[in-house]
């Protein structure tokens, strides 16, 4: 056995089944060993912030992880900007990277780089394996890593000869790396402040972020919030946000300075359940950066990679809510209107479309702002957003949730100017026969920004400033696009264009895409 | 005048003409800018590794450095692979890269990450500017960092409120850092011993890099091999080659190690002139890494940050060849054949249809690797490679190479694979009107690692393995996306089709892509 079999038998016994990749020659002994050590889905992406965007669209849906493969420092950087995400969205993820034979690096050839260096900045756990004896040890290392709360992103840097070389004495791992770190429970004085400031009969809202946001978590967040009063918020930007009829709705902080203050202003008291203290998504002249007024209490009840199962059932119990029944949300489809594409007029569209149990992955940006409020009392649904503010993740996580469930109609809601980041995304949805309905809102701008010029306290956008704004010189032809990677294509002009494409799209089995041109 | 006016306002004098960006937020003061402080070009990106690669085919046509704008962490880590390439082809380059205002950092917001250490291991500069008043010294600093031997990669981190705020007591910048290092000159000992190798009678063979590729370090080598009989070489991946009728032909050392070795083979002096001493692309299984035989000696004349121009004229005199004629190629145009797509029937039409003074950008991989041999007697033309082999650099670097030089052809040969990573720097030439022809050579497989597969010793590829090697499920169609992307696009399935289209592409001005189907 070689060292990449052995790395590959000691991934699946640790219970990764899916391999997202894109090799080269360095990784080849890898990949040779796929067909030897049966079990892993490998799945190709043509460029790496697919593989890495669909390894954490795959986390978030299963909380395991899937490996990467990816081609040494180069390949690693062009999948750095969604492990960024995946960071900040606490997905699992095992990165095994390609470096040249550990007596080759010294020569400096052309694809030479500081590896190590390139991942720290972006990963959790990074390590060089040493050898092919190595190998088995490092691998089960990575894996405990990865699942160590809150969920983390792991790299282990393979040397090819450590990959090619035969394993003569397994260097068995380190028994305090091969299981992951527990979550710890938070102090019951902890538990005990947050009932005092619940029960104060001050205002007190509950900020939620990491598993809180799950389906059986608002459940009991829910009952909380009924015996007490408190309000529940989610972090602007969360991993995943079980939403729809039948779960507890939870107000999302608005991502607008303004808004978000506007929605916090009424609390004296703010309880951190997995989330961090609400800041501004960027710094903007003469607005604050924090978003709690002066005076208020701030109380962290239980970090993201602390019990958070555990300590809402204390917290419910402690505040006599064990047995509350808490308020859901009661399915309420709106009737779509005809007429414009217009960001009114698509939300209740969306909301009507979503299919029970569909996964939302949410890149819409501008013309999104309303589509979570419309969507509340659609079908049960998860919602996914870009937890690290890096652009270009809708497509390839939307790769990776389908992959992880192949039983549920995945939904992305892309806008033009971030969708273009990686469409390469859409072969794999080809390739693999994804499940995957696209909507690309296409305003042929990057609105967003039009909208910071102002926000930032810029008045007049000149031509050079707007020849970096708008996309409108030529605009994109996204059926062209997805038609030329595979992608079943449809161009919508009208709401009732739109409906009758989306039916076709929820109808099939497949990929396919809808180009929505915004009016 | 605020810091981001400042900060433009020092490029333009340092002589910055093009910035080639992606911003975000955070840049929205520089993009501001751009109307206020007039005279640079801003060009639209994508993706940022269109913007990366084509600052780095900017920064190889012209010696001197384009400006990037990019979006904090993520967005310079998805331009690092084509850092990579540029700082190995000694590109100047000077990044700006926005980031939160410091006040705002410590707060952890989404996009937050440690910049500088993304940077480090790509770039030969790094600086976060303190403030708005440094903004001007930084950028002098940057500009001269670029500038200095051998061409550099420099990296200035611009926080949101050094840009916006108002400039009060400019910095000046430390005498030591306006203007660039002067490339240091070889001790005249080290000439010295270059003569008395090249006069031993013994065969030699001169490795070149960095500028002694160019047309003029030519001429005076053509000098010095006539004289002495020793080997001109070009190392494997350089920045720009000056090839074709009327320049001094140089061999380059081949990709695969045993025709490297059997190309050295037969010497036993190797003198270095701007390279590295040769080494193989990748480690293999039971091959050496380095390409010199045994016993062979190496002498490092001068390295590729030192005075090359002044070092070969001083060589030419020192070996008598001052007045020397050198032999050149002489224009020598073959007839391409009819019939299927091969390599080897593409060879000739390549070198047939090159007009004088293209640009070649040469990602062509396996279907190319005879593109060079049999393009030395096509008229002049300079050829770009692959200089840090990370994937994806060609259709980037023709926008850059098309950008500066906009009287000349830009022909990107691009394999369907290769190309793939970054196809959107197909919208940036149809909105800049670039006049690039790009030919895609589709073999719908990764054929370069079919062909490593056995070179690293794996005898049966097996389904899993192939379906990470092949990309014909689906195949992509490059017409489609070239069309989707605003380019005017033509599919050839034969010899005939290939040069009738290639014909219509040389005689537009503008964009244009041809997908070459292989047999």
């Amino acid at each position: 056995m070689n060292g990449a079999q052995s790395l590959l038998q000691a991934l699946r016994r640790a219970g990764v089944e899916v391999c997202f990749a894109n090799p080269g020659t360095s990784e080849m002994h890898f990949v040779a060993a796929l067909d030897a050590v049966p079990g892993l889905r490998s799945v190709l992406g043509l460029a790496e912030g697919v593989v890495t965007g669909a390894a954490d669209g795959y986390g978030r849906m299963t909380d395991k992880p899937a490996c990467t493969l990816l081609h040494l420092g180069p390949g690693l950087a062009n999948g750095l900007s969604n492990l960024h995400n995946a960071r900040r969205a606490q997905s699992p993820i095992v990165n095994i990277v390609g470096d040249h034979a550990t007596y080759h690096r010294q020569l400096d050839a052309p694809l030479t780089s500081d590896i190590e260096g390139a991942a720290r900045p972006f990963c959790d756990w990074v390590r060089t394996a040493a050898s092919a004896d190595a190998l088995a040890g490092d691998a089960l290392a990575a894996v405990a890593a990865s699942l160590s709360p809150p969920g983390q992103v792991a790299t282990l840097i393979l040397p090819a000869n450590a990959a090619w070389d035969t394993v003569r004495n397994d260097q068995p791992p380190r028994t305090s790396e091969i299981a992951p770190l527990a979550a710890e429970r938070p102090p019951d004085a902890s538990i005990e402040a947050a009932v005092r400031i619940m029960k104060s009969g001050e205002p007190t809202a509950l900020i939620l972020g990491g598993r809180a946001t799950r389906e059986s978590a608002l459940w009991v967040l829910g009952k909380i919030a009924k015996a007490t009063g408190a309000k529940l918020f989610a972090q602007t930007f969360n991993s995943r946000i079980s939403r729809g009829a039948g779960r507890v709705p939870v107000e999302r902080i608005p991502y607008a300075v303004d808004q978000a203050l506007a929605a916090l202003r009424p609390y004296r008291n703010i309880i951190l359940i997995g989330a961090k203290a609400p800041v501004a998504f960027f710094a903007y002249p003469n607005k604050p950066s924090r978003l709690w007024p002066p005076g208020v209490r701030i109380h962290e009840l239980v970090r993201v990679d602390g019990d958070i199962a555990y300590t809402l059932s204390a917290l419910a119990d402690a505040v006599g809510a064990a047995s509350t029944v808490p308020e859901v949300a009661r399915l309420d489809l709106p009737t779509p209107p005809s007429g414009d594409l217009t960001p009114d007029n698509l939300s209740p569209l969306i909301a009507a479309m979503l299919p029970a149990n569909a996964i939302v992955i949410d890149e819409s940006i501008t013309t999104g702002r309303t589509f979570m409020a419309a969507t509340e009392t659609a079908h049960p649904h998860e919602w996914i957003l870009p937890t690290g503010g890096s652009i270009g993740f809708g497509l390839p996580v939307a790769v990776g949730a389908a992959i992880a469930c192949p039983d549920r109609k995945v939904i992305a809601l892309e806008s033009d100017g971030s969708g273009l980041y990686m469409p390469q995304a859409l072969w794999s949805m080809a390739r693999e026969s994804l499940d995957v309905l696209t909507i690309v809102f296409a305003n042929r701008k990057y609105q967003i920004l039009r909208m910071e010029m102002k926000n930032v306290g810029v008045a007049q956008v000149g031509p050079q400033a707007s020849a970096l704004l708008d996309l409108d010189r030529p605009a994109v032809d996204w059926v062209g696009l997805a038609k030329g990677f595979g992608v079943d294509a449809y161009r919508a002009g009208t709401m009732e264009e739109l409906a009758r494409q989306v039916e076709v799209g929820l109808h099939m089995k497949g990929p396919c895409l809808i180009e929505a041109v915004l009016a």
